[in-house]
């Protein structure tokens, strides 16, 4: 079978690296006949590139090319990456992609187009970079009904986090720090405001309970207002900060899916999952909790799991793989805010009458404390609660003012 | 598709409580047909059992029973599992197993009898519970030279030595406390002693590498000798002592495999691997290190892998899954005092001399303290050095007595 590669970037030029530094073993392994690269297309000239002879500017030389049989997308963005997909589908032609932002916004039908064209279309890089998610939800944890998927799904965010935690630096300075390392790109707001975790979570989602989640149905907050303060009270909880992106049944059969700064205990997997690595956590009424652990981004671990996908359509040529992804059904999605849960709370202008109304409408928290705290500062835990019930009872509390309030898992 | 379930023992009857429980969310979420248990094979009688019309203790029902595709094995043990796993395969019908025992002596066998008979011989059960890690080798990692494999595979060594970490208490009280949580079995030889592991990482390193190891070609070392000044001294190295099987590429192409007490790190994922809980590290040459973690053991988790085996099972009649799982080699696996790595080691009998050629022998050492230490008892970590070279130089200090030679891992 021949391949072809859109997109020269990071990722597309990592599949090139892969298909030709592993080809023998993949080859033996798999029980191929052969895969061979055939195109490589970018608008770029790439002169100097050991596979110049490759490359190509016409999309129509692989499009009508009977002898490719799966093509890679890694150009990213939506446009014109869904027309390109959509044409290749509709001549037979398997698509294998690590764009989430792709997946998250047409899944439902480009999986559809696949299915009526005998195609596959093909995305486990799409989240978690390397780490194998998407075929273990579908195929291993096949025999579960899961109750919930949740995550480590950025790099970036978690570098900043974990140097936050670890070296007590500012969000500022770690952000600074991860952009001279490469972790995150000049305008680094897709990925510190929750929307490329928020594309990540909708892909989870909508395998794990069968129904497509939209990106704009995800309650998405980023990690701007996380401060060293709150770090310092968690810490006093034996817990850590990280951005979580969740997708969670809700006792009505709905599902509530959010991006969102959460306190993990500290023996959690999720809390040792320390700067660009992922962790995806997956609860399932059968297994309990599994954890999936890996780096979630990078050249050559995203090209290992696109390769997998190549393989995987090279080896069902003509059979569609059966995913359990259905159409968007609105009233899915609940309001994130019917999460129960325990909650951490920062808050200020904290009184001795506000503080008996605190003990009185909430019960039993736990205080916390930190280091140099100022006297008017109030940090505790509540017992578990509905979070839209919790907010009631706060907003009911004179001139306090609540400047966090954060879930803590229970994993 | 109808299924039987032979051996109602803890995982046989976790299976058929999953495949009733969560039956319309399999087929649902698995595009079925139908997936129907129609027997169950077991010596003993189950007079109040709910399922009791399905019994039966006649092997010949199920063999020639032609509605049957799907035959799960749960009775473990070589005899007669592999029997009748053979008569059925035969038959072409498929069978999954949790049965570890057979698959690390027959695999090779067994899954090349099903390939003759269009049949499929699955066990994603058979290592880690619960936790995916047959197929997401066989597939995720199907773009990857893997490099080594390595694992905490036992939960019951894995809670002993949590006890002995966390609580300090010694080893017979830690097993004690296991027996009677039913974490170990009255007779606990195969876990204490690694032989448990030691097939979980025959059937890892025949997938990883592609040759069938047999059991007896794995060194195997159990926990019986880890003591709680091991554990105090490798505190002070910053790592945790735990049973680890791995399976690792050497520099001449052939693997070392083993099971034996290594230190771990903190910081790793391994590390944190708690209690009865199972944490697999497979590391790639374009994935880096991937860890999958969860219950490797129990009811319940262990029935949720052997179950999406049966979809599976379901969803490929007349197809066999293709496994890089070839004929044993008997050169293949390499002396495991080949491999490379740090070494911790307690020593007694240590005086001027002896330390003065330990210095010339071995270069730097990391010498470790504890609390309460003798007088003459001495730990150190060396640099990276190979086994053999170690304990040659070792052996050629005089009064010297080593009671501990503990592997440092790199993950």
């Amino acid at each position: 079978m021949k391949v072809a590669v859109i997109g020269y970037g990071t990722v597309g030029s990592g599949v090139v690296e892969v298909l030709l530094r592993n080809h023998d073993t993949i080859v033996r392994r798999n029980s191929l006949d052969e895969l061979e690269l055939k195109y490589i297309l970018d608008i770029r000239d790439f002169p100097l590139d050991p596979n110049k002879e490759k490359f190509t500017k016409d999309f129509n030389d692989i499009l009508n090319d009977e002898e490719v049989g799966v093509v890679v997308e890694t150009m990213g963005g939506i446009h014109p990456a869904f027309e390109f997909t959509s044409q290749l589908l509709s001549k037979g032609k398997s698509v294998v992609t690590s764009n989430k932002e792709l997946v998250a916004q047409k899944g439902f039908e480009l999986l559809n187009l696949a299915k009526e064209n005998k195609a596959n279309y093909m995305f486990e890089a799409s989240v978690g970079g390397g780490i194998p998610i998407i075929r273990p939800i579908n195929n291993c944890l096949s025999a579960n009904e899961i109750i919930e998927i949740a995550g480590i799904l950025n790099g970036t965010t978690n570098y900043i986090l974990t140097k936050m935690i670890n070296d007590g630096m500012s969000m500022d300075e770690a952000l600074m720090r991860a952009q001279q390392k490469g972790y995150a790109e000049k305008d680094p707001t897709a990925d510190i405001e929750g929307i490329d975790a928020g594309r990540k979570i909708c892909i989870l989602a909508d395998l794990a309970f069968g129904k497509h989640v939209f990106p704009d149905q995800v309650y998405t907050q980023g990690i701007r207002d996380i401060t060293l303060e709150d770090v310092e009270f968690v810490k006093d909880f034996g817990g850590v900060i990280k951005l979580i992106g969740s997708a969670k049944r809700i006792p009505d059969g709905r599902i509530c899916a959010q991006v969102r700064p959460s306190v993990i205990l500290k023996n959690s997997q999720l809390a040792t999952t320390s700067g660009v690595f992922n962790a995806i956590l997956v609860r399932g009424n059968a297994l309990g909790d599994a954890v999936f652990y890996g780096r979630g981004a990078g050249k050559l671990p995203t090209a290992s799991a696109v390769v997998a996908d190549v393989i995987d359509c090279a080896r069902h040529q003509g059979k569609t793989k059966i995913l359990p992804w259905g159409e968007n059904e609105k009233d899915f999605v609940a309001p994130n805010d019917l999460i129960s849960a325990r909650f951490y709370v920062r808050a200020y202008n904290v009184n001795d009458g506000s503080l008996a109304e605190l003990d009185r409408l909430l019960g039993n928290i736990r205080v916390l404390e930190r280091k140099n705290q100022s006297p008017d500062e109030f940090a505790f835990v509540t017992e578990e609660i509905v979070e839209k019930d919790l907010r009631e009872k706060l907003g009911k509390i004179g001139s306090v003012e609540i400047k966090s309030l954060i879930p803590v898992t229970d994993y």
